[in-house]
């Protein structure tokens, strides 16, 4: 078996998210094992580098797929593109070594929520951003977004209600930018949980706002109860940015 | 009579173009009279800057439109965005002489067409670009476009076969830059005949791709004829950027 590594771009806008579930086709994996499954001839099974939810996109989601015989990456990707809808693409495909798996070693993920901090709509880019009027204090929100950093107990983050697994993870940063009414919040971490990175922002927006303070945010991590921290914001507005391997 | 001038942004993919034609409701201009006509409580007419054509998308065409009261521009505004379809948007309104007037006041418009120039597919982007893969002499394109420059009779890149008015514009600048896979032309003219945006764009695509060279521009200028020039581009790779005036 020969074992390679895609780096995929989709506009999730009308999928179930990235994971196959049941019978339900319309997701990421599911198209991209439907394509390369009728390329290679038989079923295959992709691996990705973790799900995102429905109506959440990614520029840079990675996944693995073994393949029985070795193929010219160039043209098995021109292929794999030539039979995807208009809102999945390969972007690179590489042969990899064959313990190397998409989700295991992973590094790092960064993820990246857009919000148009205006009463005024943004047309043209509305799908891919949340659209959020209040005036917003962005240095506050930074300095709530540093108390987030480093190893913590995300579990007053987690959208999972009974997640048995461990919910500790690393943020390694979380950067906000603001140009014009565009206002980014970039996170890079090991890992997230359910619909970890659209809680932090609905928090950080709760900050940004004077609903909560800055100081506030320790407390909502040492709770570790899903009902501290703020809503989850829209899918629409997040993008899996890239996953770093070592 | 009040008059107010609009600055509107929309994503053309859905309509037949700026220009309410016939009992066809699905133009950009329909959509925006039917929206003030009811706000105002009777039938209102919009003059835009000029047509765009069924596909094409705008991030600042200009219209003006009188009003029998005055209103608060900022709360209109809302209203009009409250009532407006997604993909339209009015992004400022304001008050303007009563002799302003959209189309003859304007002295200037820029348009912007984008190439993905990759055989790789953009995915979030797909709406506002047009995909094509062949290697592409830059330098070649702007010499080309050099020659363009200036006033001109533009026959040779009208898409309106007997256009009985003159077909004499004034070009002053056409920017080509490319970064990464991005390649964008940029526009400016006092004027621009049907579709010539779209053919001046097919045209210097083939100098980019050797198929013509760039000495030959001034042969297609001369020759005022259609056929001398190359083919009019797709319209989702093009938008009107701004309107100028005095």
């Amino acid at each position: 078996m020969y074992n390679y590594m895609l780096t995929i771009q989709y506009d999730g806008t009308r999928y179930k998210g990235w994971q196959i579930q049941g019978n339900t086709e319309q997701t990421i994996q599911g198209k991209l094992e439907a394509v390369i499954s009728r390329l290679v001839g038989h079923h295959v099974e992709l691996h990705g580098s973790g799900r995102t939810d429905a109506g959440v996109h990614a520029l840079g989601q990675v996944a693995n797929v073994k393949l029985p015989d070795e193929v010219d990456p160039a043209v098995f990707l021109e292929q794999m593109n030539y039979y995807l809808p208009e809102d999945i693409a390969v972007i690179a495909l590489a042969p990899v070594p064959d313990r190397f798996h998409a989700r295991l070693n992973a590094t790092s993920k960064t993820y990246c929520y857009r919000i148009w901090n205006s009463s005024i709509p943004n047309v043209l880019e509305r799908k891919f951003l949340t659209q959020f009027p209040p005036p917003l204090d962005i240095i506050a929100m930074r300095q709530a977004a540093n108390d987030l950093i480093g190893t913590h107990d995300f579990r007053s983050f987690c959208g999972l209600k009974r997640f048995k697994k461990s919910t500790v993870r690393t943020l390694f940063s979380i950067e906000i930018e603001k140009t014009g009414s565009a206002l980014t919040l970039q996170f890079c971490g090991d890992g997230f949980l359910m619909r970890m990175v659209r809680i932090l922002t609905g928090t950080l927006l709760e900050v940004g706002t004077g609903l909560r303070s800055p100081e506030s945010m320790m407390n909502v991590l040492t709770a570790e109860d899903r009902a501290a921290a703020g809503p989850a914001v829209p899918p629409q507005g997040l993008a899996l940015v890239r996953v770093d391997y070592e």
